[in-house]
């Protein structure tokens, strides 16, 4: 068995963490399933509300016995003016139109207290319902969300980009820290570092991350099968996120032409863009990226820009037109495979037994 | 031992190669030393003349008994006007005052005939000194030189940044494949992807990379110790090729600042210019990488614009002034050590024999 101090913490058989994304993806289905076969499945639940998040984590329960966390987006504050919403919105019109979208009547630019009040319902949530894992993106939450849920003999895992970031989660109270590796897909989860001086291999980010804490690091980034589990473990990680992987699966609520594009892609087609949300993320370059190439930088902050495009979301989705929808991939799309989740996880442990260095 | 087909083919005792980095870093004391303690020295012999380089054969012979290698760039075709050299020189006007240097009074474009020839001659005395592995960066040589080299038993490496050109350098007769992660410092080896689609990190890079040829593939970018060696033998990898590990060590030939800035350095500091030779590379930043920032894309390609910086960058050395010189580095300075080649040899053994994750 792989035990260390990760898996004895949380009470899981494998140091093997499927990866909390957002959007649908990670169904009832999908989590209780890894965390049924000795991993731990995670809740994305950064777009759910807290009564979806009651809802799901219910449904889990039913379905597994065995332990399982949820992932929550810290609310970061925006500045945005009425203008730049509707120079954002003309940006897109071409692209509405070449998805015979109509653009919403009205736009309301969503209110930060709005989504802070949504984001403590949310931990509230998670307390209530005795969720023994909770991890965090886009930054670290406040000392009082902290100590409530540390209370609670919650779990805390937050996410680094850097160093720096990883260093100052363990200050702030985290139990373990997620290492988001420049391979990962979706969205990148610095909150401290800018963009690219975020982007850091995993071979460099793991040993320098592990020399510089003393709790457990997880390494997540373009791992796919028990090679990239042995190599994070080597490397000094103590396990694995995996998101690219287990989004293929056939329990995932991935769209289908979402899947197909990752297993059909190849590493150099994986590009990063902001177009998307107004958050710098990974995906299978496509139409909207080309197109929306000049403009990122100029697209409001997340989650503005990610409201203005969901419609084009939603219709590239309904329409199966994969120039429109956001295809997140980590940068081994050529490793996934549209499998079970119980094969995924059961080929890696058999290929972990298979990798025999003898040193002597 | 770690013994494989490539320690096998290359008559080394340990997969371990130092990168041959070029510009007087690999020095006969440097690359001599590394061969003797097992692994693979490696002359980087790009700015180097043919006399240069067969010197530096003899001298490195007289140092030890065990195989060494050398590292050639292959010439590039590249198209600039005396007009475009003018308006790249001028671009340098105000940092040549900063440093108090003078322009050249005249500047003669190079031919590419001459570099091509240089490079052939190179080759010829490869052959002449029976150097018995040869490796090459900026794409791979002709049928022509690939099958003179291959006559005389002469191991040939090529380098990739993605599995396409992993491929392609199979495909044209490579015996090995470099495959350099996006954590590489230095210059990019992307022959036929361009720079963003080739920042592929090794974690993503090497399995993809392994699955995709049959030839011994080895990892470059961001490995410094046994985790990095064992991490990317887990991967696939039949060896390792260390750059930054190499560059801090006494016996290398990288000026002191340059060493100090590596040491003192963090990943997060380490980003790509154009603006030093025309060739995207990975290096600490400094004021003349921000300084050129907005202009990196413009500037003349390599090796124009290398020539144009010449006078800058010795200027800077000579100065102690590390504002403008080329801190070349991959993302892991935190684990570079200023030791001896044979202590980071032995540690990265020692430290190897200690790495015991127990599968069951």
């Amino acid at each position: 068995m792989l035990h260390n101090e990760l898996t004895k913490r949380l009470n899981i058989q494998y140091p093997i963490i499927q990866a909390p994304m957002a959007g649908g993806i990670t169904t009832s289905k999908l989590v209780a399933e890894v965390s049924s076969a000795g991993g731990l499945g995670m809740i994305g639940a950064g777009y759910l509300t807290p009564a979806q998040t009651k809802e799901q984590i219910k449904e889990i329960k039913q379905l597994t016995s065995k332990p399982f966390g949820i992932n929550l987006f810290v609310p970061n504050e925006f500045h945005i003016t009425e203008d730049a919403v509707k120079s954002a919105d003309q940006l897109l019109h071409s692209i509405r139109e070449q998805l015979n979208v109509e653009p919403a009547d009205s736009f309301d630019i969503p209110e930060f207290n709005t989504i802070f009040e949504s984001f403590m319902e949310q931990v509230k949530v998670v307390i209530e319902e005795k969720v023994p894992i909770c991890s965090f993106t886009f930054g670290v939450p406040s000392k009082e969300v902290i100590a409530k849920l540390k209370q609670h003999n919650i779990t805390l895992i937050g996410t680094a980009t850097t160093v720096r970031e990883a260093v100052e989660n363990e200050k702030l109270g985290m139990d373990m820290v997620v290492v988001q590796g420049s391979e990962a897909g979706g969205h990148r989860g610095n909150f401290i570092d800018e963009h690219q001086e975020s982007l850091v291999g995993l071979m460099s980010l793991i040993p320098q991350a592990v020399d510089h804490v003393s709790i457990p690091v997880i390494a997540a980034g373009g791992i796919m099968d028990g090679r990239g589990l042995m190599a994070s473990l080597c490397l000094g990680a103590q396990g694995v996120q995996m998101g690219t992987a287990f989004l293929t699966c056939v329990e995932s609520g991935a769209h289908k032409v979402h899947k197909e594009a990752i297993l059909k892609g190849a590493e150099d087609q994986v590009t990063f863009t902001r177009a998307f949300s107004g958050k710098w993320a990974r995906g299978i370059k496509n139409k909207f990226i080309l197109d929306m190439q000049e403009h990122e930088l100029l697209v409001p902050d997340f989650p503005v820009q990610n409201l203005l495009t969901q419609v084009i979301r939603k219709a590239g989705s309904e329409q199966n037109n994969q120039d429109f929808m956001s295809l997140w991939s980590g940068q081994s799309p050529r490793l996934a495979k549209n499998q079970t989740v119980e094969r995924l996880m059961k080929d890696m442990i058999t290929e972990v037994q298979k990798i025999n260095i003898t040193v002597s």
